[in-house]
């Protein structure tokens, strides 16, 4: 099966999901000649929205450059790809709770807000960790020949430091709010660094597998 | 006409209907430090949202499997998927219905809402039939030869089944609203069920159709 | 110039505008057990819609087929792309406004809201013309070789008939609101059998200059 | 690593993002009877509309000239492109707290969001001189042989020029809010300008690079 139209509506939902999570952003109610006041009281939005874009750009950037060392697609592949874009779709709720928790500042409701966000990160990455599992036991389906057992030993990993991260998270959370979301943050940023990582190996592989050229 | 542009709209389509879906769940009004009973509220919003993802999903997936069976498109095919894609379009006003009704838990009001849904997914049944029994009668169009006839012998009572489901769920809505709820969802894990099989078939018969390999 | 990624994000464009219509559907506020009038109620966004859909799809099958004639693109052709996507995402806003005052049913508030889909309905008409004008005018551009002037002496009315009847729509809507809703929509249905006649023409075309073959 | 999915992506982020600009229009609140009033009133929307639109629609044109000119991507160019995306992004809520300032006519309030809009635009700019500045030195990526040199310092001061336009802008509002209003116009319009400009030169830096041909 071929796997550019799976790329161009995974690439279509990813695009869409980046893009409405500025819907976020509403003009606020103000008094005539307070708007400065309301727009900077929306600083959690814009904090939100940072983390969410540059949380969802990353998994998009990692999803592009893995695919790319796909040759096809079959239902198997199809199904997990649906699973994974549906958990990324579900980021969108929880980054307007933080966000609308950040600014009433209640304890409690910043608690549930993370941790909902938490277990929603938590989901992705197990997605991940089955889409892993699962080209690795099919890699008819792959273009690197050589190196593909060192790469999945180099990534087996990832998948299972989010879970740490993740889950460190939100046991932290009912201890202490602000240590709670400094983890989330993390888990984000960890992210957006083994995708540098990882791309370079990507990279690496496909190279040598079409022996410096791309197909 | 050739067929690409055909398929990047429609998978657009199916792409921005699988994502603003998740429009439908906005921060709830809720007092401080009681987020966590709003959110859990919020269930049927949630469960209403995994069916219809799962439902626009498994559409997409057999669209972007049957659409390979095609060589081309012409003017009548590019009217019958418009029709389709606007069929499917109309799923998520009764998706957002039956998530509000679960919550305000009136009977006549969730029968409503149900039977809506079903009329959509009746409307939905249809145009796959149409698009097959269209399919059927230009053989011209499509890249499978030897066993068309097989296949669509195979495949041509899941319109037929669907209908059936679907009109079942709408008499049994009046009597018992649970048992009208289960078939209905019966009705969408059948589409799921009926495009793992018909995906194997496809395939098969495209790789026979090029002698094991894709063009 | 290739193309290929403006009609990408044309078709992305008229993706999204035709699947945000849907977003006028929202659950109105009702009495509990009273949902089924609430809905019924809603008739004229479902009637909206469906004409605001048939419109912009007809659009979309129009721009699928007539830049499927052209073989490049240029700085010229890429504004005037612009400006007719600009015009068709100018529609969602009166489709709204119809539904709305049909609702309420008050004559001058649906007067105002025929006449603005008309002034955008012409408005679109007009950057047709001008893409018209603009391709006769650059035949480097285009696939077509021998019968391309029967072909744009064929067309070259549309925009015409479709300001006369927009024109009329108007002027009618101040007599008698039905016969101004009744042109509009004589106009929508125009576009749609235009685009029949066209599509035939235009396929005719392309297969003549690649002497039957796409290319 | 190919271009061709960073290319869709993108064009799906821009396609949305000129799309849900539309948002901005909603049916307003209205005495039975005077509905042409209250659509009148929303002039602002509709000008906010259009010079956002024409500003996006600018930098897509721009977005797919360039990256036309590059051969491939690589992990940097990929974070920058999700970085540019970003800014452009949030263009849409300055957008809309223009229109509604404009509306409500108060100078302190329109000030703020004229800034805003200033610094965003700055900021786009800034991703701008970055883009720029990396293609620059990685010649390798390019598919512009002989002039490349010449083309960059054609380019070079036109990021400088566009935050010495919206500096300007921001400065002046404080002073005359028509002035800054003016400079911002003529920001977005020096954007049309030099693409245009710069289109012309990067087609021909292409051809001859093909020898007159496109790849």
């Amino acid at each position: 099966m071929k796997i550019d139209r799976m790329q161009a509506f995974s690439d279509g939902v990813y695009a869409i999901l980046i893009t409405i999570l500025v819907l976020d952003f509403k003009v606020p109610d103000y008094h005539a000649g307070s708007l400065l006041m309301a727009v900077l009281r929306q600083w959690p939005t814009m904090f939100a929205y940072i983390v969410s874009f540059l949380y969802v750009g990353t998994i998009w950037l990692f999803h592009h450059d893995f695919f790319q060392t796909l040759k096809e697609t079959n239902t198997g592949l199809n199904v997990i790809n649906l699973v994974m874009l549906f958990s990324v779709t579900l980021i969108d709720y929880p980054t307007a709770l933080v966000a609308n928790t950040l600014i009433s500042q209640n304890r409690t409701d910043m608690q549930v807000a993370f941790v909902y966000y938490d277990i929603i990160a938590l989901f992705i990455s197990f997605t991940f960790a089955w889409l892993y599992t699962y080209v690795r036991n099919h890699p008819e389906m792959t273009r690197m020949k050589s190196d593909q057992p060192t790469f999945y030993q180099a990534i087996k990993y990832d998948p299972v430091r989010s879970v740490l991260i993740y889950g460190a998270a939100i046991v932290a959370t009912f201890f202490s709010i602000w240590l709670g979301a400094f983890l989330l943050l993390a888990g984000v940023g960890y992210h957006f660094v083994a995708y540098l990582r990882l791309s370079k190996s990507m990279q690496k592989s496909i190279r040598e597998a079409n022996n410096g050229e791309y197909k």
